[in-house]
């Protein structure tokens, strides 16, 4: 039987593979002792480990896969060889079987998608699958889709992206109805992509119960945290979060610098350093790991590869919440509600990359 | 006769206007004694301020307007109101009639580029002029460009704006070949949209000896300085650049809270103090103000609209750059050399939006 909350995790995946994800689901447990985990892996390289963490042990169910997808295998190659067999599409099937409520791995993101989509399958109506990341914001957290799922997304993806987006934040952040916006730039006679402005008319007139549409948004709204949900295709997504990580790594190397550069500044440094603490863990990208995989029938959970436990735990704690809000659920219901049940019961036999 | 460097200001343009702009030339004439300026704007808003400000006024024309475009006018309104004599046209006028080396505007982007577009006309062979910005990094300062005039560029654009913007490079910091980069993103089988892989393919072979092509950087590597330009089209340029900013103004708010919130941080504030004037000088926005439009017969600066006297001045001192490493002359030069006589001596008709 499904205990309450099963967790199927690639035990292979990272830059670290089970040197990182057994310590990570450790942490979790620690954190949420109600977990239970499925681990698909090499077992000579997990066994070990479980050793070594006995919480693990007891709470998960170990699976030994011969095959670990790599981190710069292509989508295609993964799919051959990893078809089947590997830990990440074990984990994935796991979630299709029903032996778990999510599957989470922080291997390669390409092969990921493209065995989630295979394995999983999209629910009627929706095309592509999106990836949400988590944004920290001066309000608190937003969510951003697609981060780089998608290059090009029409009006239609973009209107799709907004309710599985907002149905994230309802089950997140607890919302009753929360905001969405528009990604877009300003300035100019044409506000932006035709798409935008399409999808823009479209949530409107939509008028959704379960979300308020805002409107535009433009790049400094997403750390303002002016709405909830940032709806953006992937090309520009993927350009905005890596260069909002980016440009933190390079203020916190101006500051480091600054604080080290002079005696007083030193001084000043030890005594303000429990401020620095509270300054490094608001900035924290470990806190915020995690790209939550939408459109698919299944949830899946994407961690940064060169992430460590701390961050790893964080994705997996993503996934409960999600479980918890009965995600797949609410987006099914949310689409139907959007686009009637004649649009949602059509097509989208989606074919498989490879 | 044209003094040796002569620069048309709009004194109507930005948020304040003539309360911005007069004491922004006279910052940027404590710095470069160099300068004159023709002055074009609202007689009884601007005297007054040439009063309180000797120093420009002995370094300046002053032409009367009636028309001033407005800061929310649509470009095709400001055209239809303000072609011919507003202060915003009359001051890019002045670059095409020879009377000055470049024009600076605090004005309405969309309006300051349709005037500049019609007035100036794009050379042989280039279809869309560009906005290029410049971008503090860990390395310096690189050059992104577009970050807005352009949505959807096609790879003969982003070929386009590579050559310009290295020789931007070239003229701004002094560099023999600068290196140049596509923004793309990572992680997919497929790398990026058709056009910038297709942008990779022209830029690899080519070979510029003005520039080497670097290949594909990510949203990261900006802040990084991976590269003197990153070349993307207008829309994502123009979100990561927004991103940016409000990044850097999110962990700020961050910082100053962290800094305020206990006696001791208050403390090690008072001992840093200068190391944090260090770092507020370090990301102070108004450094790196002024866009500069690529791709016209002329040069205009398109300065922040809500900037004060010292980021007009860096505006001010960003044209004169230009003028003095000669850049119209240099990217003509280089056009030439990319794509050879027969190419650019053809079309570029460009039709005047409006």
């Amino acid at each position: 039987m499904l205990s309450p909350l099963t967790i199927s995790l690639d035990a292979m995946g990272g830059d670290a593979g089970p040197e990182m994800v057994i310590p990570g689901a450790a942490v979790a447990l620690e954190r949420r002792p109600d977990l239970s985990f499925i681990l698909y892996g090499q077992e000579s390289e997990v066994k070990p480990l479980l050793d070594r963490h006995p919480s693990v042990a007891r709470a998960a169910r170990f699976v030994h896969c011969d095959v670990a997808v790599r981190m710069d295998d292509k989508p295609s190659q993964a799919l051959r060889v990893g078809r089947w067999k590997s830990s990440m599409w074990r984990s994935i099937q796991a979630v299709r079987d029903g032996e778990a409520h999510v599957a989470v791995s922080a291997g390669n993101t390409g092969a990921l998608m493209a065995m989630s989509k295979f394995c999983l399958k999209t629910p009627p109506g929706i095309e592509r699958p999106a990836i949400a990341a988590m944004w920290p914001t001066l309000r608190g957290e937003s969510i951003v889709l697609d981060v780089g799922a998608t290059i090009g997304s029409d009006a239609r993806m973009l209107v799709h992206f907004a309710v599985m987006g907002a149905a994230m934040a309802r089950a997140l952040f607890g919302l009753e109805r929360p905001t969405v916006g528009l990604l877009n730039i300003g300035a100019e006679e044409v506000k932006g992509v035709e798409e935008v402005r399409e999808a823009g008319h479209i949530l409107r007139e939509l008028d959704h119960p379960n979300f308020h549409y805002h409107g535009f948004v433009e790049g400094d709204d997403l750390g303002k945290g002016t709405v909830d949900v940032v709806v953006t295709e992937g090309f520009a997504g993927n350009i905005a979060l890596k260069t909002a990580e980016g440009t933190a790594r390079q203020i916190s190397e101006y500051l480091r610098s600054a604080m080290t550069r002079t005696l007083a500044a030193k001084v000043g440094y030890f005594f303000a350093r429990s401020a620095f603490q509270r300054l490094r863990e608001k900035m924290d990208p470990r806190k915020v790991n995690g790209g939550l995989f939408l459109g698919l029938n299944g949830l899946v959970v994407k961690s940064h590869g060169g992430t460590d436990a701390e961050g790893f735990a964080s994705a997996v704690e993503l996934g409960r919440e999600m479980v918890l809000g009965d995600l797949t659920r609410q987006i099914a219901s949310d689409l139907r509600y959007t686009f009637g049940d004649g649009e949602t019961s059509g097509a989208s036999a989606e074919a498989a990359p490879a």
